[in-house]
């Protein structure tokens, strides 16, 4: 017989009644039911029960054991009485009766346990990960996100992929976060980087001509923490098409997303990819409030500032004659009562707002009525204007904010999904997405008045190298991001592989060509050798299995993650380095003091 | 139609004569046949061969393109005359008359060529590494890459192995090698280490449960550069199991990677798994003067101290009389020629031995004469002796070494390797597997006498506890390594889970139990908490792939690689750091004069 086990602890059926069988596993619970003792044995596969009465020779050893000792057992297998029979457990018809056991590693004092569903702290769990993996909630999600990124490989493999490594240690790759450096023993003084993503090397690819490149790639950037990022590396399904058009990579891409949702979000819907709209970045910023819709929420802001020019509602119309003022609608089907309209006036309050007028719509006397402040404010036609403007009737209301866009947008976003929310229009069972399209690829300081990169510097502008001659700020990229039930999921753009254009774009951007060649260099230089137009994007892994997962915490997908304070704790990461390695390093810590 | 090919340049047959057709790629060449231009339009997939006459409108544009310019054309899918068919060619049977040229990426002056054979130096093919990747052999070589660890993980996951990601920016993991650092900003004065293995993440997740792990993990190791080693990272398809045995490694990698080796092979023949040789680190050292054997060279070295005792062969006899000492023969097939043999002799010389002693053995008068000093030294009937106990006769030599085997073991591994070499002993076409197995655990420092770990202080001691009360020289470990020809490809073990088998095995090489807890806490914390059994390997892939594609330089088969000095000389890494980023990290650097 094999030295550990003859079957997993979930291969076991009446089929084995009779065999002597050895199994080896971890003390998942122990019970002692009459003098007799009951183990549930678990491995990663399933769990089996064991038992184990006096007369056992085995039996004085089966008494010490513990839960999470990891043990093996000889025994025999025998059917359980009918009424014992556990349907939910594969090996429920049966259990195994222990002839001999062997302890293979014995537990101390457990610091969390594996059965059951306490919560621990969440140090506690990192520290003794271990344990904490060892649960089945930490087993399903770990198996899940490895089974997410089979599934992601596969089908870029099935759509003509290859899967190429690119550099860990290498060059700074600016993508607008902190990089990690690596100091060089043999270059003393000088230091490498851990690439912020494979961008330059995988459009090195593309000049290369390869056609088509995919990666599953870590990507680190040294950046504070946060509940959905890790603090120092992160994973993205990273791909590159030479030879096409933005159109070609949704194409190729949203099948394969769609694919692995479909796969693994357990019944949920997920909207085809035919479906998927495509919606400006200024369309989204106004109509949601943000770049990463939510579009399980069918809330859908608007423009109603024709409806308070002029209006008796003194506040907005004063405001309507500054430039570049706005009053937008968050309608809130349903939200039609007092009580509702002002606990969100409460919420825009408390986000900073002096608050949301609104207007709800109830019936009175068999007629419908506009209450709310807002309504007497304005009178019945410009009321009524905006109710059919809106598509609402009785039982609904329809909340206002003004001024600049910049001023009130995220707020108006925010307020916009806890209106769908609680009104209950969010449909959670359903993966919904947008591509975000026409990104502008400048930003105007408000401060300083400079324009910079919106995003970053490697999309192509759409209209080329014309578009460049007018004003920065209208200039659009083919730069795209898709939205995933509010969180934004892939992200890329066809490139700028003209170095002309490239130079044009930078200088917009108050950059010289030596500033080009030192970020860019060797991007710079190959697009003189022959460059393909290429494009791509990459999506975040974590992220997704998060999302599958049904988890707001990237650390509940990642076996071994840093702590928020990019402490490894288990692992004792970050540590003093030896004086030694330093001294080789041609490098001295500046005390703190200092 | 699309904005840049309708079909790929490996596409367009027969079939698709009289069709308008949009190709785009690279101009591998162009030739001018009496006015006509002729241009060889090649992408990853192939090349069509598409002209320009005088008559097309394109044809003053077509008259700029250069090599590796790369273009768009539109034009008209023609049968060539039957004489001009290529039939080597896919698209062999049609050519392309270009009625629209545009050009997408033009190119400067080539500092290399793409087409044709010629060599460049290294330095020049890593600074352009962009267009040495176009160059067919390159493009063969990372294709095969990408399929090679395609394979792998496919025949791991039907291995019934899940991939797990381990941390990448960690604790240091000492695995006898210098780690690279990354220093904290969060954490000043601190450092992070990238992991020379995921061995102690891949045994964590053992002791988590999770039975069957693989990776295609990155290594990162601050070594001085060789040929068959990358400067700074490596791939391994790294692996580990629980509740196994060494044979049940064995079982699970063998054909995983023999299935590899003919999956890439290209006809070449592969040792079938279970003819795989298990040989002992001693036997391998005696037979092979190596623990990497080429087993494709089928000579073996035997000890033949008996037939020099007390011989009149003085060298020799005199030397027997010291402790530790043998004569080794290595055995000569069809090299009976005193031309070859004193070759060999000097071979030995140039190596730092005095010389090889040796006997040829050749027919004079129909009769078998035994030739050389050695022979006649020593007299006939030990001379008959040493040719019957090594099987050989006329047309046949052998040679000899004696001395303590550490003196000479390395340099009669290498006569070995240039005698099957010069002889044609060697199956060059063949790739030939042998496990080395119970590797010593310890090893004695020849100067100071100190106890060591001989590889890494992971392993089990084979007999466990009870063998570590013995000579500690004397414990083997289950650890074990798979050569194949001439290279090191797995290196793995059964690992000890024990802590107090941890402890008394670091006991023997001199550290305490604080050094265990500080090298390996995390682990040795662990395996306090229901730690199983568990043993697994990692295979070098850069190294595989090396062998598969026939280079023996690792850079060829990968897509960016380091220097020899560790440099990126195309991404300009390393390089020196910012100020502001010093400043952030904490750190100064110490002037090099100092």
């Amino acid at each position: 017989m094999h030295a550990y086990r003859s079957h997993t602890c979930a291969q076991l059926t009446k089929d084995n009644v009779g065999e002597t069988v050895r199994l080896s596993g971890w003390v998942h619970r122990v019970r002692d039911h009459g003098g007799i003792l009951f183990i549930d044995l678990r491995d990663t596969y399933g769990v089996t029960q064991v038992l184990c009465d006096p007369d056992s020779a085995a039996f004085a050893d089966v008494e010490k054991v513990r839960s999470e000792w990891c043990i093996r057992i000889d025994g025999e297998v025998k059917a359980r009485d009918p009424e014992l029979v556990n349907p939910k457990l594969p090996t429920g018809e049966i259990e195994v009766f222990v002839r001999d056991i062997e302890v293979l590693g014995a537990a101390k004092e457990l610091p969390l346990m594996v059965f059951g569903d306490q919560e621990y702290p969440e140090e506690t769990r990192l520290k003794y990960r271990y344990l904490d993996l060892r649960r089945d909630v930490m087993q399903d999600s770990m198996k899940m996100r490895s089974d997410v990124v089979r599934s992601m490989r596969t089908r870029m493999w099935d759509n003509g992929f290859r899967e190429f490594q690119t550099p860990i240690i290498t060059a700074s790759s600016p993508e607008g976060a902190r990089d990690f450096l690596v100091p060089s023993r043999l270059h003393p003084g000088k230091f490498y980087a851990l690439p912020q993503a494979p961008q330059q090397f995988k459009q090195l690819i593309m000049v290369s001509g390869y056609d088509k490149y995919f990666q599953i790639a870590p990507c680190f950037r040294d950046e504070d923490p946060r509940a959905d990022r890790s603090p120092t590396d992160f994973y993205q399904l990273d791909m590159e098409m030479s030879f096409v058009t933005q159109q070609d990579v949704f194409d190729t891409i949203s099948p394969v997303l769609a694919g692995v949702f479909q796969e693994f979000g357990n019944g949920r819907k997920v909207d085809a990819p035919n479906e998927w709209p495509q919606i400006s970045y200024r369309d989204s910023a106004l109509w949601y409030g943000t770049d990463k819709p939510d579009l399980r929420n069918p809330i859908k802001m608007q423009v109603v500032s024709e409806h308070f020019a002029g209006s008796g509602f003194a506040i907005f119309a004063k405001l309507l004659e500054q430039e570049g003022t706005e009053i937008r609608a968050i309608p809130a089907p349903t939200g039609g009562s007092r009580k509702f309209c002002d606990r969100m006036n409460a919420f825009a309050q408390k986000e900073g707002l002096p608050g949301m007028g609104y207007i709800f719509w109830r019936e009175t006397d068999g007629q419908m009525e506009a209450a709310g402040p807002l309504a007497k404010n304005i009178g019945p036609e410009r009321t009524e204007a905006i109710r059919q403007q809106l598509g609402l009737g009785v039982g609904d209301a329809a909340f206002f904010l003004g001024g600049k866009p910049a001023t009130f947008e995220k707020v108006a976003g925010k307020a916009r999904t806890v209106i769908g929310d609680e009104l209950g229009l969010t449909d959670k069972d359903r993966f919904a997405f947008a591509w975000i399209v026409d990104f502008p690829i400048y930003e105007k300081d408000e401060e300083t008045g400079a324009i910079d990169f919106e995003h970053n510097p490697f999309s192509m502008p759409q209209g080329g190298m014309d578009a460049l001659l007018g004003d920065p700020l209208e200039v659009k990229g083919y730069q795209y991001d898709l939205a995933c039930n509010g969180y934004e999921l892939v992200s890329g753009a066809i490139r700028n592989h003209k170095p002309e254009i490239m130079i044009k774009a930078f200088e917009l951007a108050g950059y010289g060509e030596e500033e080009v060649k030192n970020r860019f260099g060797a991007l710079f230089n190959a697009f003189h050798y022959g460059a393909p137009p290429h494009g791509g994007c990459a999506a975040g892994i974590d992220r997704i299995v998060m999302l599958l997962a049904d988890q707001s915490n990237i650390r509940e997908v990642m076996m071994f993650p840093m702590n928020q304070r990019a402490e490894d704790l288990m692992m004792n990461a970050p540590s003093d380095p030896a004086n030694e390695q330093l001294r080789e390093l041609s490098l001295r810590i500046i005390p703190q003091d200092d």
